[in-house]
């Protein structure tokens, strides 16, 4: 077994066409270093100015493609995650046009966070996220004719934002063309389950990962196994949660989004778009029921051990 | 603050027109015996061949309606449950043309659980399940002219089947009606997020409440708020987990619920009926990503310490 660090340039689609960075075998252990998904179009004294003169062309710089040997559709890949650390700041954007309720929020805002303290980030006085980093975008390369744009995810993987990624977990990838053809890319220092404003706490990372291949090992879509109690110390104080009921998923946790944002303003004096803010990097939308036709229930949780006040 | 007991007969319908079984006033307790859903048409021999046979009049046995004095729209109604006992046995079954993949589970199926142990519930002799007894149905009645069926929940709560809803949470109803005219019902010994073949451990259930009127505290759906860490033991061993991504949250819900049978099946031998059967009552669906267009992430976790072999 070896190790490698991912040489420095990037790619921004999935493609066959890319130069590989690199060739593995299963067992390896693969470094890297990921820009942050503008590929550093904000810095630590950016305003929300700068989202109107976007490069959207530059946007989700991936690390690789790493080869693995012997790799076959019919394979599924695993990535362990050994691990990963954040740079000491961050940001968090509402971008026009994305995000879950992009309909009551269309101007840009931008939020910067001081992560120097490693294992928290404070937020207006009013909460304390946890350090969690993980890659928003880990896949093998899809079987793909044309380039294809990283934004949305597929069963190769690619941008699934899966806040439970971080170190210990172990993803597992179906693998799509010969080789695999591994990229990973838009760092994330901490997410809630739904990334609500389409933005995370955004910032660059260094990790390492070990990769292995496991032959004939059929899978349809990413799976993957946590080693233990990632979210426990978010319970300790119980959480705070709001329903969205309606006879679509979406609907649904538009409504327990938009709750959670009025509770956040009623009780903790946040602005509209500070509450959305922190349900993006601070909020889980769980599918609470999906059965009793024609309504379906999604509940917004908010850890209380967050907040720095009742 | 006194104490009082709900009267045993039930009603089956929302509606305005029920005769209130009691009236109490805010800070009272009130305690209640819940008949399973069915109202008695399963019982500890019972086969899948009681399924065909059914009377869905008799579905939804609810205890109440509570009247609350001075009760009115625009108020909330704290609901603190504070003592809840299943009996010492319960059924999960599949019910043909319901349920999250009612296409590829058209037969009818029962499978009926021992809690005598009180704590866990053994399954095929592959997982223990954690007993947490909650009702899934929990409502202020809405305002209708009309009797309404209790299947669907609502604004006003209802069927919710949410999980959390155990001893020490406190759901916050929107209060529709003069009076409120609160009812409970569908008790559950487990069941994981979404409920995914439309059953949880079906159990009855005798329990207790305590009731609180916020005047004027305006919400729009019900809220909750658990009071600790309800779910950091299921998390000692971590999860395995299996992704749906697709561009409709259903069709994702989907995705991962058929992935998490099939894993089930393959490392454990289960029957894809009765993967189904344990996906409902231990497996939580988490909506991953819902912003990465046009493809959403919905994940289906299980906790590892639920499973007897690795």
């Amino acid at each position: 077994m070896s190790h490698y660090s991912i040489p420095k340039r990037v790619h921004r689609l999935w493609s066959l066409e890319h130069e590989p960075a690199l060739e593995v075998e299963g067992g390896d252990t693969v470094s890297f270093e990921l820009t942050e998904a503008t590929d550093g179009q904000f810095d630590p004294g950016s305003t929300a100015e700068v989202i109107a003169g976007f490069d959207w062309d530059r946007v989700y710089p991936l690390a690789g493609p790493v080869m693995v040997k012997g790799a076959e559709p019919g394979d599924a890949l695993e990535v362990e995650f050994l691990e990963l650390r954040s740079v000491d700041w961050g940001w968090t954007a509402v971008l026009p046009g994305l995000g879950l309720l992009s309909e009551d929020f269309p101007d840009a805002h931008l939020h910067l966070w001081d992560l120097s303290r490693g294992d928290k980030a404070g937020f207006l006085g009013v909460a304390q996220i946890p350090i969690r980093p993980f890659c928003g975008v880990v896949g093998v390369c899809p079987d793909v004719t044309e380039p294809q744009s990283v934004l949305p995810p597929g069963h190769f993987g690619g941008n699934v934002d899966c806040k439970d990624l971080v170190v210990g977990t172990k993803l597992y990838l179906p693998v799509q063309v010969p080789g695999a053809r591994l990229s990973l890319g838009d760092p994330h220092a901490a997410q809630g389950d739904g990334e609500l404003c389409v933005s995370a706490i955004e910032a660059s990372m260094s990790g390492t990962a070990r990769i292995r291949l496991h032959k004939g090992r059929r899978i349809t879509a990413p799976q993957f196994e946590t080693a233990g109690p990632l979210r426990t110390d978010d319970a300790r104080a119980g959480h705070y949660a709001t329903m969205g009921v309606a006879p679509d998923l979406m609907q649904a946790a538009q409504g327990a989004t938009r709750a959670m944002i009025d509770h956040l303003g009623a009780h903790y004096g946040l602005d509209p778009v500070d509450a959305y803010v922190l349900c993006s990097v601070a909020v889980d939308l769980r599918i609470t029921e999906v059965v009793d036709a024609p309504n379906w229930v999604v509940s917004a949780y908010l850890p209380k051990a967050y907040l720095n006040t009742p």
